[in-house]
């Protein structure tokens, strides 16, 4: 196996608090990573690197660990161009919401979906996301939703089955029987090929009785449950995250002290998702609420052709430092450490021997100017798994 | 000369109205352009569209002129990530705000300051900006005044003196004395290396009284005007800025209803900078009151190590939209043919026969994603003067 220095790094985010300067981040300066195959062999200051096969010079740039974006919806068809242009313009529109996109998916071929899978997905590695789960929810039938889950895991390990999106049109008398569906046929096909389940718990899609029963029914299937929840309004969401376990309740835009509460008294990670309030004009959460009561919060992009079409973890780091109340630490954490905790994995979001070999080369020399510099494209190289999967224009 | 044929365009703004739509935009659909050297010899229906020497296939993207970026500050040395983070993070900073990039441009060598110019041009043009205005106003002495409009000439014609950007601390005592040296002897040995002169306008900076004897000063020596006006308090900048028939009034954060009649009346745009209002927290601009009294609006970065580091047009349409009221049709004419507008010029910011060869694609169908994808860097391929200078990753 090769071994790769990247030596020469300004300052580099280990959010290994061994390291460096004892805060969370563990920030070192001066700093040197050793690659060995897929994973990290050393960490320390440049000037004790040991001897590698083959060595990059930083240039004195920043490095952070990879983005974990721990939720996405990128099994998707067609996009929502000219329903975003009516809400943006204040023009009438007949909006068919995620209605739209359903209709497109299940019209898709499966190259169609695998096509557009891997172009977000290449998008999303250019700005530093080296790891993403993505969803299923845009088929709502036993063999959309499988099919969905079969594109989505040959390219992530971390696929989340989402059945439970909305109650299709086809069932919109019988919302009941849907839930029956999804919690027998459907999840008896989708199981195998995911890891978590997903239901998005609000007013006009699942309530808190309907949540409960196919979580639980996911579970009894070896899946683990995250949750869609309080993003609309405030309602059971949250706290059921936390009463079974989940691993993320995601959104959290209207919380009670109760919420707050439970969230940071469990092991539920509050996962903020600034791109959906960006592009639908909404109130931003209150990550500093949530961050001062001991909550644990991720960053995540939503990305999906409806509410948040964005693939950019640093444009949601600028949004969470600007109107979320995180200082440019505690986003730049939530959008890798965070993430990872989100998805409960110890192997990502951290610079620290042993783990995956995923970690992102800034245009910049801290990693403050990704709040700093908004909008600004400052991922420069990327290496995941080992691999140097993204070069940059200089 | 070699001739050019861009084809497969799926949509291309061309913002002259005799195309296409009617609409300001004058939007082609399945469009073709042809370069001629540094110049557009055709534009029209891909079907129609004549020989070249060369073709070039955009596979279906879309296409706008590139991005008049028409307020921008880059003449500078160091930054103040320190001052931006402790800001952010709501901790006390003895910030020396423009007077800390003064002491670091002053400090700095012609080198230093080139090659901080040439990065983040070149950060600029990879997002898609193939005009840029610049401004001295960190040297605030004679000596590197005309210093930072010889190094910005060199890489643009849109060059702007201020020197009357803040009275520098040698001279808090005497402003007068500063206004006296700045009408004197500064702006001779400023006048020949730029076109425009420009006034921070504002309570702590210069009143309008100083401002107008600066800029009847710049008039004399054959400098157009352009002004900081009204961005962080009322104030007879606007106002000012119609009546000596300047170019633009940028920001125009906190307006009356005079000061809007008075743009509307006049030939001066107005320039909004949503990057500032983004990374100072502050009010953002009405750009729809504006554009609803008849006044033309322009978008531009004030890219800036102090109040707005960002130099991504596409970020300020995206807060536009989001935020400002504008539509994404009239953010993308604003951040285009305003910005040309804003600049007096009528050979850029447009798509035309015998305007310059100044394009870019991005890597979406249609120019509306520029809003409806937040963060993303979707602009691909780029064309400067008929030079294709960025290509796309894919």
């Amino acid at each position: 196996m090769t071994t790769t220095l990247i030596t020469n790094i300004a300052s580099l985010v280990t959010n290994d608090p061994a390291q460096g300067d004892g805060t969370p981040l563990g920030l070192l300066t001066d700093a040197a990573v050793v690659l060995d195959g897929e994973k990290i062999a050393w960490v320390g200051p440049a000037d004790k690197a040991p001897a590698a096969d083959e060595t990059y010079d930083a240039e004195g740039r920043a490095a952070i660990p990879g983005f974990v974006d721990s939720h996405s919806h990128l099994v998707f068809a067609g996009d929502r161009t000219q329903e975003f242009n009516a809400r943006m313009s204040g023009r009438p529109y007949s909006a068919g919401g995620i209605r739209t996109t359903v209709a497109a998916t299940r019209a898709a071929t499966d190259e169609e979906l695998e096509a557009n899978v891997t172009h977000y997905l290449a998008e999303a590695l250019r700005q530093g996301t080296t790891t993403f789960e993505t969803k299923s929810g845009y088929g709502l039938t036993t063999r959309d939703e499988a099919r969905a889950l079969r594109i989505a895991a040959r390219h992530t390990d971390e696929v989340t089955f989402l059945g439970a999106h909305i109650v299709p049109p086809d069932h919109a008398d019988d919302p009941a029987a849907y839930v029956e569906l999804v919690t027998g046929e459907m999840l008896d096909a989708c199981a195998p090929h995911a890891r978590w389940i997903d239901v998005f718990c609000e007013k006009g899609a699942f309530d808190g009785d309907q949540a409960r029963a196919i979580l639980t029914a996911g579970k009894a299937k070896g899946l683990h449950p995250r949750i869609h929840a309080n993003q609309l309004s405030y309602g059971p969401g949250v706290q059921l995250a936390v009463e079974l376990d989940a691993a993320s309740a995601d959104h959290c835009t209207h919380l009670t002290d109760a919420d707050v509460d439970a969230l940071a008294q469990g092991d539920t990670v509050a996962t903020l998702l600034p791109g959906a309030e960006f592009s639908t004009r909404a109130e931003w959460p209150d990550a500093r609420r949530l961050l001062d009561a001991g909550a644990t919060v991720a960053l995540s992009t939503d990305c999906n052709p409806g509410s948040s079409f964005t693939s950019s973890m640093p444009f949601c780091i600028a949004l969470a430092v600007r109107d979320m109340g995180m200082t440019p630490d505690e986003a730049i954490w939530s959008a890798t450490a965070g993430g990872a905790r989100a998805l409960r994995r110890t192997d990502i979001g951290v610079i620290r021997e042993g783990a995956r070999a995923d970690l992102a080369l800034l245009d910049a020399p801290s990693h403050v100017h990704l709040a700093y510099r908004p909008g600004v494209p400052l991922v420069g190289e990327v290496w995941q798994r080992g691999s140097r999967r993204v070069t940059a224009e200089r």
